[in-house]
């Protein structure tokens, strides 16, 4: 007999070479109807996965992320299957689950039309109803190359598996995909299913291989799920980022600039400005020293920091070294140049900790199929920083870190939506790392340590660390559901001892320091994007790029509405008038299209009175107030940062 | 007979074939000795330089910049004579009068010593006492080639010339030189020469040319003029924000980081800081929009801003088009980007006039030798703008840059120091401008309309402009005399009509707008410069990076001293304490030497009485005063923004 470890600790035993499924079913029959798969010792595996020795085993329902994954993969594999039904050409590219949904990359003669996915759509509820088995097979690699040998692509991934390599493949009726799994025992479950739009996407996200056809769909068990999902696509639409902040004259693109390379319209400079200096100034309270620092360099800079070989790809190089030119490029990362000036003067233990802060700029030669709106660019401004402390320091430095993150992110209103990630290294992956796991296995501990003192909720992550040292990564997800790193902070053992950065201690003996890479913010263009769907457009009165409009009933009362906006403009408050000949009711609908916090209409009683008629987006028509009344109340708003 | 008109506007008759000596002769005996050379019909010419047609003539002593130039270039001959003596096998490069001196370029095996200069100025000295004969011939282009067949670098600029060309030579004893001239009749009246310094510079400025050995030198016709000059040298010297600057702490370079590409240290970041928000904020008040563009684009865009056709030597490329790649550039100018914003709405006459302002870092690709300090730089930020106004606004909104340039240039102190150039185009350099001579007549003379009028004491100077149009160029000498370009104002005739920029006029109608480029500050790197150097680096207290230093006088009132630098710093005044077991007139010189505006020691006295004890660098000593006292004092004096 084996022992299965349940979730809640409770152990059962079974004869060797049962299924998950049957373990499942000894649980409890209801369980075994809403499972979709379980984990096994960790590992997601399908409900058909065989068990021989003793496990740990945990059942996802379609209520876990797991559970959800695998209906939304044997979907995906539907959507194939119809594919290669009404579109018999057509190749298979991939076809994961991904958040909310999945997606399937074929290669086709011309792109998917709204037409095709209404077809589609068809044919997979039709696929669903005829309930195909679903079955799972292994073949060695010689064999599924056979199998695969009208699939150019699938061949292609086969091929880049090692020789002797096992692979599996699920046959759904008479169609079969090579595939890790896990997938349902039978699409009977699965009542709503959605295809949601085309795209194009390049063969394995390279710009340089050819554009596939990819199309984009979600399921769910039932329907009213699926209602709900769709309505919050709607609403999520709306605050998008990327169509709000343009609507908002926020920000900008443009062909001829280029992709990822968004130009900041006046109100969007105008949030970034100000979030800017806040942070700037934050930082200086806290003993920040602000450096500004050339954006490019020589390539001898980045060999020595060791960007040249693990970070190449993403940098922009300038120059040839064939043709006897000198080589620079763009920088990734303020570290280097942050050393360099800590490097200028030899310290001493009476210099630490030494914070320096820079609102920097840095680049990414992100491939083109990859950029969106303002949260995957190519050049970006981050408020960087890197803190040289002894070892006695690192975690009341760390502390202050955090700190003042909770501060900035609890001023924006977001710092509820953050959860945390400890990004690990992979020893496997000696082309992405430093290789020196002796101190990757120190800082890590030092770190998780540091993590567990200071109570931190996080997840752990491997192969997600930077190059030099293990990080802390601030996630938040987009108003799609996107997980996303909002920024990092790292502990570096690595660059103090390539840029030989000492200090000299109490005995006068040289030491390394501790190098915390750290952001308050995150890079300003993702801030804007985020402040963007947080509040839909509708930004706190202190961020909005307009904080009063204010609307004469007609051109008669001009004169005073000019006299009101000089009044607010000499206290600081940013305000515009809108003198236009339109209809009052005209202008107020606009003044709130522009998420106008306040909106003062004045007329004749304002006029005499020398007050406002104000129009407050939280309470709407408070009626007529003293302008001196109006003022000291926009101005404490504004001081107070209120959300 | 032929007419010579002479500057004070007198008329002279002389026969034709007069040289200028003789007509210099035929005014003034004691004029004629101390001549220099002349200027016949605005070309600078030889006193042996021959008349045969009506002339205007004046004649140049060593007061006036081209009677110390013919000096001091002749003196550039005598150097490479005295090398030709002691260093046979130097071969000579260009040997031009410069700024306040002269230099002369050798190709030598090893470079010039500190010896060498010495010996070579003693043997400069013998030639001079030798007084040889000067004597001036022409050649055709074969002859002067077999002439100078044993100096390559002469043979290469002979080579450069069209055939044809008649060149003309200069023998001075027994060396003989390639040379357009001036030089003096004779060398007798030079009584005071020096050789500066030796440096490298690389064959007319290129580093892909071999690296020659400059030598610096100076002359005058009086020993005490030249100690006079020597003098200005070594105060120079100290202020010059090269050394400075970098003493000081505010800016460091690094071999890794590459040439041009200085490194903000925390002083020099806070001024920088200082004076880019209080630009952005006055600009804000006079009704500029921020906005904030990235600092690349595809080359498409600069194809159609002309910057591709008319500037791309400057600019750094990135991506090979012979590859595949997609080619971008880093940005050279602001302008294509602010237009891009503007032309995403269609504006009407309501909207103008627009004025864009941003903080804009930009990109020269320089060559390695030009390079220096914060003034010859590969990256740099610049107060950049541009107004889109119509015709009528034109010279109106011109008014208001000026204004606030002068109310820039005021504050800082250094507005009296500024000369005014206004820079014409060349209608024979197509290469370099946009070939348009109608445009050019109409703008130029809009241009100098506008000056006249707001009454602008300007200088004209051909083949200046920008390519796209004629230029007001502020202009000021560094601490070595230099005069250079601060920053400029433009009016745009071209890019307007490149980049299909219009607004609808009152009657509906499509027009073009006209562009003022601008800049109220310039540079932010170049204004530092000057600043360290017009201040010696004592800057005024509002841009001092730390405006108080608190000096205990033992260990005892650390605590005191603690508290005075915790209520400065709530007041938001920028302050530093030494709590080094130091004497205190040790810490006081240091503090000194660190340029702190305001010293305030406290000790027993001053820690009872809550006081301090304040050295200002104005009135020195001023003895115990109420710490609230000195606050308030300060922060008028920051309020104020006083020099």
């Amino acid at each position: 007999m084996i022992k299965i470890t349940l979730k809640d600790g409770s152990i059962k035993e079974f004869e060797p070479g049962v299924s998950v499924l049957d373990i499942t079913k000894g649980i409890s029959e209801g369980l075994a109807r809403n499972a979709c798969c379980g984990i096994v010792d960790g590992k997601v595996s399908d409900l058909r996965h065989i068990v021989n020795n003793d496990a740990e085993l945990s059942i996802c329902t379609f209520d876990s992320q797991e559970g959800k994954d695998a209906v939304r993969h044997s979907i995906s594999h539907v959507l194939a299957y119809a594919v290669q039904r009404l579109f018999p050409t057509a190749k298979l590219a991939i076809g994961p689950s991904i958040t909310n949904g999945f997606y399937y990359d074929f290669d086709v003669e011309t792109p998917f039309t709204a037409e095709d996915l209404v077809k589609l759509e068809v044919e997979m509820k039709k696929i669903i109803k005829e309930n195909p088995s679903i079955e799972r097979f292994e073949l060695p690699k010689e064999e599924a190359l056979k199998l695969m040998e009208s699939e150019p692509y699938k061949v292609e991934l086969i091929n880049d598996l090692p020789e002797g390599e096992i692979l599996s493949f699920y046959k759904m009726g008479d169609f079969t995909d090579l595939c890790a799994g896990p997938h349902l025992m039978s699409l009977k479950p699965v009542k709503a299913i959605k295809l949601l739009r085309s795209a194009g996407a390049y063969w394995r996200g390279n710009e340089k291989n050819k554009m596939l056809s990819r199309i984009y769909g979600t399921a769910f068990l039932k329907k009213a799920e699926l209602d709900v999902h769709l309505e919050a696509i709607e609403e999520a639409k709306k605050r998008d980022h990327n169509k709000l902040g343009r609507e908002l004259k926020l920000f900008m693109t443009d062909e001829k600039i280029g992709q990822g390379l968004p130009l900041m319209m006046p109100k969007g400079a105008k949030i970034i400005q100000l979030l800017q200096r806040w942070v700037e100034d934050e930082e200086e309270k806290r003993g920040y020293l602000l450096t500004k620092t050339p954006l490019m360099a020589k390539s001898d800079l980045y060999k020595t920091s060791g960007h040249w070989d693990h970070y190449k790809d993403g940098m922009f190089v300038l120059g040839d070294e064939s043709k006897g030119e000198e080589v620079m490029a763009l920088r990734p990362m303020t570290c280097p140049f942050q050393y360099t000036i800590y490097n200028a003067e030899q310290h001493s233990y009476r210099d630490l900790p030494i914070r320096y802060g820079e609102t920097s700029t840095l680049f990414r030669n992100e491939a083109s199929g990859e950029m969106h709106g303002l949260t995957r660019v190519r050049q970006f401004t981050l408020a960087d920083g890197h803190l040289i402390v002894t070892p006695e320091q690192l975690e009341e430095e760390f502390k202050g870190v955090l700190e003042l993150i909770d501060y900035i992110m609890s001023t924006l209103g977001i710092a509820e939506d953050i959860t945390y990630r400890f990004s690990k290294w992979d020893p496997k992956n000696t082309e992405k790392y430093i290789n020196n796991p002796a101190a990757w296995d120190h800082t890590q501990s030092v770190m998780k340590q540091i993590l567990d003192h200071l109570k931190i909720d996080y997840v752990e992550a491997d192969d997600e660390a930077a190059f030099y040292g293990p990080k802390l990564d601030f996630q938040c997800r987009n108003v799609h559901g996107k997980e996303d790193t909002l920024f990092t902070v790292q502990i570096d053992f690595a660059l103090a001892e390539r840029f030989d950065m000492t200090y000299i201690d109490k005995n006068g003996e040289k030491k390394r320091p501790y190098i915390i890479h750290r952001s308050s913010i995150g890079c300003y263009e993702r801030t804007l994007a985020m402040l963007i769907e947080k509040y839909a457009g509708s930004f706190p009165t202190w961020l909005s790029p307009v904080q009063a409009k204010v609307l004469p009933i007609s051109d008669k009362y001009n004169d005073y509405a000019d006299s009101v906006v000089k009044s607010l403009k000499n206290k600081g408050i940013r305000v515009e008038a809108d003198y236009r000949a339109e209809k009052i009711g005209y202008k107020i609908r606009e003044a709130r299209l522009e998420r106008s916090p306040f909106i003062l209409v004045v007329g004749e009683k304002e006029a005499e009175s020398n007050t406002v008629s104000v129009r407050s987006r939280k309470d709407g028509d408070e009626g007529s107030v003293a302008l001196v009344e109006f003022e000291t109340r926009i101005l404490t708003e504004i001081a107070n940062k209120e959300i």
